[in-house]
């Protein structure tokens, strides 16, 4: 077996980061775009001597956003900076904020804030502190090196969100992610000003949150991972400081297998209960008709109800197949006595019970698209996985909602795919004013069915970016190649918090090669995307135990070489000579992978692609062959190439080859050659 | 700019160096290499029912040892494991620990430990936890994938370090290193079994460590970068689970500046003082003729001799240049009047009064060379900066000595430069088998003055790994070559844990490229080496507000393509194919890379390292074509390639182009070709 010298590793990395990175002139870096902005003549110059001013109303939150942005500024631009924080109206950059922000952050927090800059000085104003740590956000995306220094150019900006509630959501109850994981995401949607995380805090696959009234919840439900009280006050302290809510998810009746390992008695079914280790919708739920649920249910969230201190709470509410309800003699009398003609009239139930809960304890509902039901009141939220159109129902009957549709990011879309949803569009695109503020915003969902700690950060990074600038940004940007751009800027910078979404997938690709050189391998995956992860599932028996290292666990959901070189054929002529270059190495690139994949159980799968890749770009140098003969085809070649299309079309090992959309325009711009 | 033929270019140089890889076969990636080890036929698979049975003397320690052992294979291998640690004598890995360890590890901690591995079961049996934790290190840089899965080798291992004293010293003075980057540090520690963090905690630049009684301490003396009492308890505590002894050092009566801005009065000079922000030896001294000064020392270590419960504590004790003692009338009469000759007796007078403090908090004394004198116990210990022979001249008087001359990374050396120091060699080589005893071991050391947060990891790593197996391992263990191999298996090893030593240098050279790609850039850093920084020091003025944003800061300090490049041209005609390719794309590079070295203020200082490596880079080639053709080179071209490679040892920026000896061994031999 060949040894993996450093300075070969250290290529395939630059590599992979270095096809991603395209250098445009442009206006600005920032992402997202804010709702207006001028460029003036000049730059403001950043040294050892920046320092921040508090001159308007201060308190101990501004006071630790501006000491962290200047460590991170420092670090960003390696110079020493020990000037921190006071109260100098002449600092390089000054804050002025003009009032106290809520105590707990409302989804109606003022985020707007003014940003000025010129060669002397930078202003930022904003009626709270949450204004003053967006345009903090804004401030550290301005700055960049040029041909002198480090500095930001004379701007002004005026800056608010278009929409409400900007989430991220994710799932640390399907596969555990641990509370650094957390904080360093948490840091990242600070960056993009996103200012909802959505805790999916419990599943039928694991209960995440300590509770010290019911501690058999965690004990017999979560495998040991989860996160005591200590750390879920933490992580709420966190991200308030952020400018960031958490909102819990406590999923019922349904998707509550992990509550009954612990406590059989709130179960639907006869016991014994074990760890959920399968995928899909499962039959488990509460049994709706038992007093003792509604106790059970009181006293946890009473529990928790300070420690997630947020106006709303999630109880998930979605997918109850009904079928233990039907299997229960005694829940079918239950609804039969009370003229209950299905387990949605039930489930019905369920809530309203639940939302008086909820009420009791200071707490707004939120729920999925199924907890819809008019005797609900207006102040609940509807977060739909469905499509617009439950929002536009929500919304026309006077109800909030948010859009999660689209914004799957365990789908493996593209960032484009998820950029070009609106949550005012299709259904939702003719509400009237009225119903149209009602729609509130939209959240990016990471599910963690095939995600785990090693690639979370990859798979939310940076598209979870582009949703976020639909959710700030004014619905007129739209131009999917600056997004692309930008996307590349804040992707480099969210590695200086510690985000790792640039070497998990070399250091998987490593583990893959074993003691050989992963550079071929490299070479290939950077031309892959993995399926959507529903289809995996119906291909590959999945577990909540199944390991996730194969080759589609380590590519990323996007190939920005494959976006490159699709762009690149579609104006063949321009670049002939550089899509030759690139379609001989990966036809060339054959040779050197197939042995290390045929040499491992793991990567065996993937042997048919490195076959696969090399006819297309193969394909791919004979169509420009007859281009640049000018000379038509025969309609046998033609044909062949087509099937090639068609066949490469199919996955392989959960995975697709990116190029064959490129490869595609070349045969068809051949096919018409000489005519 | 336009990127793609960048990223092209670049593509197939990472194919290059995959076409370059050596095969060789190796019996074990073990960093350090086992006192003994025996391969025997067979594996232990591991898959997601692997887990750990604690069957002998079990604790608290142990325990969570083992959780995170499991943890760590879980995250390595992308296989979940649930099942975590119990007493089952059946597990696939047995602890047998035999009994309890010392409360607070000490010096002559029992680190032994046996490890079988069948394909059945593995056991590790030692006599105390400490050993336990050294086997776990050894089983986890055991497990590879192999054609079928993850496992480990069937084998047996005795094993115990050959010294006592294996440790790593940070400089968190000079530049703040914060808490997180320590705790992975420590993790990188007990990967390679070191065992003692030496926390260089105060010097001129910085007071780092929070203390109640004097605050003004860390108040004045920190720039606010200091670390509380509790995240000093959180990592004593990291460290401890680890098997790591933490030694705290607080630097007197020298190396003490930031100790006068709060309390000047302990000074041997009249203030006002102010943060010291130069390098070098300062004048600052405490004054050693007033009892304030010790009633001082005396409150200060009681604060914090529990807190940092090693036996040890060190002094510093070296560099006191004497100046403010010579100025000081009051001094220079207490020296007349108690006898003293010199400032060396009067630190020695210092010294012993401190020793007295020290021993009244239950510590030990060790120092830097300059504190050994025939007055002080035996049980000191003298940590030489001046190589063996202070070790030497110590262990005859019968002091015990730690040896870390040769191991200074923040000279830039090569991890074979390093490796090559035995502390029992030169003046050590000789002494008699008791003497020996009195050699411990040695530290790492890196020194912080031109090394930050950006870049600490990668300064550090993987190279201390190979001055641990010098510390660890049998003095046989001396093959470059294998452990060059092995530290690359752990480099890769360390990245799960969290370091960032691989991807530092990539992130910042994208800073220094800004906008623009930076693959050209990479290419060439990639044969380049940072000066040692004593020289760096020489020509361009440092103080610790410069800021480490240049190209050779960015730079790795040791080139693997260039090593790689140096083996090769030492069997050229082997490999003659490979060194064309590479040194053509050298070549070929200075036109990438000009553009953008000249289009930065940070970068420009490097352009003629383009040219120069470009020069370099035809000169192997020619030398290539003469050898080709067996025919003689003209004087005049032999002398213009000496000169030119002469004009190459010469630094640039601070850099180096670390293929100039692999060129002049090309040139050499075509400079008798066709004779």
């Amino acid at each position: 077996m060949n040894t993996l010298p450093h300075s070969r590793w250290l290529l395939s990395l630059v590599l992979l980061f270095s096809l991603l990175s395209t250098a445009n002139s442009r206006e600005n870096h920032l992402i997202p775009q804010p709702a207006s902005m001028q460029l003036t003549d000049g730059r403001l110059a950043i040294d050892g001597s920046f320092h921040i001013g508090i001159t308007g109303y201060d308190e101990p939150r501004l006071r630790s956003a501006a000491t962290r942005f200047i460590h991170q500024l420092s670090l960003r631009t390696g110079i020493p900076m020990l000037d921190l924080v006071s109260r100098d109206p002449g600092a390089a950059l000054v804050l002025q904020c003009a009032h106290a922000g809520e105590n707990v952050q409302s989804l109606h927090a003022d985020e707007s804030y003014d940003l000025q800059t010129t060669s002397k000085q930078a202003i930022i104003k904003a009626a709270t502190p949450v204004g003053i740590l967006r345009g903090l956000a804004t401030f550290m995306q301005l700055v960049e090196l040029d041909g002198q220094s480090f500095g930001v150019p004379s701007v002004n900006i005026h800056d608010q969100p278009r929409f409400l509630w900007r989430g991220l959501m994710i799932d640390v109850s399907r596969r555990w992610i641990p509370a650094d994981i957390i904080k360093r995401n948490l840091d990242a949607m600070a960056a993009v000003k996103l200012n909802v995380f959505h805790w999916h805090l419990t599943d039928d696959q694991g209960f995440r949150i300590e509770s010290r009234k019911f501690p058999r919840l965690q004990q017999m439900g979560s495998d040991g991972n989860y996160y005591t009280q200590q750390e879920v006050r933490d992580i709420v302290a966190y991200a308030g400081e952020r400018g960031i809510r958490v909102v819990p998810e406590i999923d019922m009746p349904g998707h509550s297998a992990s509550w009954f390992l612990g406590y059989p008695q709130l179960a639907s079914a006869a016991g014994p209960f074990s760890m959920e280790r399968e995928l899909g919708v499962r039959d488990a739920a509460m049994d709706p008709t038992r007093e003792e649920v509604y106790r059970f249910i009181d006293e946890f969230i009473g529990e928790i109800a300070d420690l997630l201190p947020d106006e709303y709470l999630h109880i998930g509410g979605d997918e109850v197949n009904g079928k233990q309800w039907a299997a229960n003699p005694q829940i079918q009398a239950f609804m039969r006595a009370h003229g209950m003609k299905d387990h949605h009239d039930l489930q019905m139930y369920f809530n309203q019970r639940v939302l008086t809960i909820l009420q009791k304890h200071g707490k707004k509902m939120i729920g999925w698209d199924e907890v819809l039901h008019p005797q609900l009141p207006k102040d609940i939220v509807v977060q739909s996985w469905r499509g617009q159109s439950s929002l536009a129902q929500a919304a026309k009957q006077g109800y909030m909602g948010i859009l999660s549709t689209g914004y799957y990011l365990d789908l493996m879309e593209h960032a484009s795919a998820s950029y070009a949803v609106d949550p005012l569009s299709a259904e939702t695109a003719n509400l009237s004013k009225d119903e149209e503020s009602k729609v509130l915003g939209g959240e990016a969902c990471v599910w963690t069915e095939n995600i785990d700690m090693q690639n979370f950060d990859s798979a939310t990074w940076p598209r979870t970016a582009a949703i976020a600038e639909r959710l700030w940004s004014p619905a007129s940007v739209i131009d999917v190649d600056s997004m692309y751009r930008r996307l590349e800027d804040v992707s480099w910078q969210l590695q200086w918090l510690g985000l790792t979404h640039r070497v998990s997938s070399p250091m998987m690709l490593q583990r893959l090669a074993g003691d050989a050189n992963p550079a071929a391998l490299t070479a290939m995956d950077g031309v892959l995307e993995p399926i959507n992860c529903d289809i995996r599932r119906r291909v590959h028996h999945y577990t909540y135990l199944t390991p996730l290292n194969r080759l589609v666990d380590a590519t990323p959901p996007e190939s920005s070489a494959a976006r490159e070189f699709t762009s690149l054929a579609g104006n063949w002529s321009a670049n002939e000579a550089s899509l030759r270059r690139q379609l001989t190495l990966w036809r060339e690139n054959r040779a050197q992978v197939l042995p290390l994949l045929q040499s491992s159980t793991l990567l065996q799968e993937a042997a048919p692609l490195a076959d696969e890749l090399a006819s297309l770009a193969n394909a791919g140098l004979e169509a420009l062959d007859y281009l640049d003969r000018r000379q038509q085809p025969p309609a046998d070649w033609i044909n062949r190439q087509r099937s090639l299309l068609q066949e490469a079309g199919q996955p392989r090992a959960e995975l697709l080859i990116a190029i064959t959309p490129g490869v595609a325009k070349l045969v068809d711009a051949a096919a018409i050659a000489g005519k």
